[in-house]
């Protein structure tokens, strides 16, 4: 009998438990064991519930979870950073293996949870932190045996995509996006994670890591959000035949890395272009088998709680990764370095265009002027980012007022 | 120690060996054993080689090697049908686990090899098979134990594609096209099984057994290649706005199947239209991770030996998967009863134009007339491809004379 802890009934973990319910006998059948969830950490007991389930089971207590000699595994799928956090360390030390969907608690501790399921000889597993219902951590560390890896680019929030897909298709500004996106769940109540890139740096930073073989932190990660693009903004990137998604990108090469999350022009011949609605896609590149991506949901419940089952399938029929992926590459930092092509558009009073204007030429900032009527909107030569944000101090323009997206065109 | 036999040192043979020694130290830490290649069968001992290689390790002889109580894992690239089948069978016989890379033998014979290698507590892998360096084969038997595999959709023929790629980009007709790509070692002497179909059939065949855990034959797949694709075809094809790509379909729905190879045309702002060269994609609906999607390089010398040392990895962690895919679902082939929409290109003389325009007139055939100059070219209702077998047993129409593909715009 394999006892199954899960700590969190919401949407995840509700799909979870339908999961396991409708596929009982098959499971069963694979990992040549009955499958119980023993107990489920709640907040309420008596909240009412889109599913049926045995009260006995639920608790508030997560020490009757842990402290259960009987549960051998642990799934955390509750949100939020130092509770779970908790929880999932003392559940190793316990002896359990431990899955969580949780991205913050992996991106702040993955090396610690990883080392401490080494030393107690568990798994720590976490395919539902990046990507939503796509297999990529686990492929992910198994190219890495075979080969170095270059280069990984993603579309990793689901949410910031699809306001970014309602913009482009219905024309729509930013705040209301926004909210037709909260309105459909595929936004939460305080989207600041998702729109200001937080969320996709800690899913870059759990891949990179992964990839280079390196501790790459979220503060070893440049990051923009896509919080001050606006309806101008979407004329003006349509006007040059290409769409904006925001996007996470490593690099390696000769030891130093560059890494940021920053919305990014593409062509719309780019096949990042096709990825709409809260989908994610993946790519990376590895100097045997050439790119790979890899194209799915980034959330919802049963992508994320399908992902969570896979760790489950891998803990039980003992085939998941052992692989130590830490070695210390001690690669360098080299964002300060990296130069880009940018696109930025600012708004400001008529007669400081003009200023920026000579500013942006006298600099050689610019490129091409887009337009110079409602805001001030241009393309930059190959410079480094600093040059913009040195602009944006010497004109003393607020963080809302303006907005920059690399081009890749 | 782990003694491989290679069996084939030709363009992935060499691939192997080549990175298994330029990740010696990495892959020995990883499997805490060392490796050797200990014997390699090849044609010709005294060839001359892209790579040093000891020749005391070559062979012509089969038993050497099969007979070898220290070889314990035999990878197989000869290619060819019947010597590999038979080497592969006495090889797990001889309880030695086999990894292949060849299509054919694993189309013809994938469940008695699987049983076999079951029988022999032995692993039979094939992750380069379909896909060439995509992981593609493992990641879909990992989710057949969570999902309900509905729908798989590929790009698989590398060749096949880059050859509608050249057409389509470079103005190319058909024969020109596959000349540049047998230049270029995209195209074999005797292309039949790329630009027919039959190699897509293969891997369809693979992946929609392991999909619908049933035994989908080649037989059951209806096939249909490029070969007789033209120019023409092109400019009709871009006067639509869309992209031609030999896809393979595999659709279950109530215990019915259909799966089918042919060329499908594909609106421009579809991802398989983004799909180029010689890449592949690979896509399938589970019920509850949602629309994967797969992409990578489909053939080539290092992802084709990638995908293989993958294998050589999980069979030495034993992380390979182990789940008994058959089931016999016992789906029926309803291949008969499809319904689609159609492309249809003709060449005949002046005065047999007309009486193909009466006759698709009058047996609700036609949607709209695209060309009725050089050929008569039309677009079709939605009809069953036997109506369209049956217009051209009426007219008598050589296969070199028209060209049909479905239509999914």
């Amino acid at each position: 009998m394999l006892n199954i802890g899960l700590l969190g009934l919401g949407t995840v973990g509700t799909g979870i438990v339908q999961i396991l319910e409708e596929r009982k006998k098959y499971l069963e059948k694979l990992i040549k064991q009955e499958i119980s969830i023993s107990k489920i950490l709640v907040k309420d007991i008596d909240k009412k519930r889109d599913i049926e389930i045995d009260k006995e089971k639920l608790t508030t207590d997560i020490y009757e979870i842990i402290e259960d000699d009987n549960i051998d595994i642990i799934i955390e799928v509750l949100g939020g950073l130092d509770n779970p956090y908790y929880y999932i360390k003392e559940a190793l030390n316990k002896g359990k293996d431990v899955i969580t969907a949780n991205k913050a608690v992996v991106a702040k501790h993955l090396e610690e949870l990883t080392n401490l399921a080494k030393a107690k000889n568990k798994s720590f597993l976490y395919e539902a932190s990046v990507g939503g219902g796509i297999p990529i951590i686990k492929p992910l560390k198994e190219q890495v045996n075979i080969n170095q890896i270059q280069e990984i680019r993603g579309i990793l929030n689901g949410t910031s995509n699809y306001i970014l897909t309602k913009m482009i298709s219905e024309n729509l500004d930013f705040q209301e996006a926004l909210e037709t996106s909260q309105r459909l769940g595929y936004a939460e109540a305080n989207p600041t994670d998702d729109i200001e890139g937080y969320d996709t740096r800690r899913k870059l930073r759990i891949l990179s890591t992964i990839a280079f073989k390196d501790k790459i932190d979220e503060e070893d990660i440049s990051c923009y959000g896509i919080n001050s693009i606006n309806f101008s903004d979407i004329k003006n990137i349509k006007s040059m035949s290409c769409t904006v998604k925001l996007l996470g990108t490593a690099i390696v090469n000769d030891n130093k890395y560059y890494a940021s999350v920053e919305p990014v022009i593409v062509s719309q011949n780019s096949y990042f272009s096709k990825v709409d609605d809260a989908n994610n896609l993946v790519s990376f590149i590895g100097d045997n088998v050439g790119e790979l991506r890899f194209f799915g949901e980034g959330a919802g419940r049963f992508p994320t709680a399908n992902a969570v089952l896979s760790d489950l399938i891998d803990i039980t029929s003992n085939t998941y990764q052992r692989n130590c992926f830490l070695e210390n590459s001690e690669l360098d930092n080299i964002n300060e370095l990296y130069r880009g092509k940018y696109y930025m558009r600012i708004n400001v009073k008529e007669d400081t265009k003009d200023k920026i204007e000579k500013y942006i030429v006298d600099n050689e900032i610019i490129e091409d002027m887009i337009e110079k009527k409602d805001s001030i909107a241009f393309t930059t030569k190959l410079i480094s980012k600093k040059k913009l944000e040195k602009l944006i101090d010497i004109f003393m323009i607020d963080s809302k007022n303006y907005f920059v997206a690399r081009l890749e065109v």
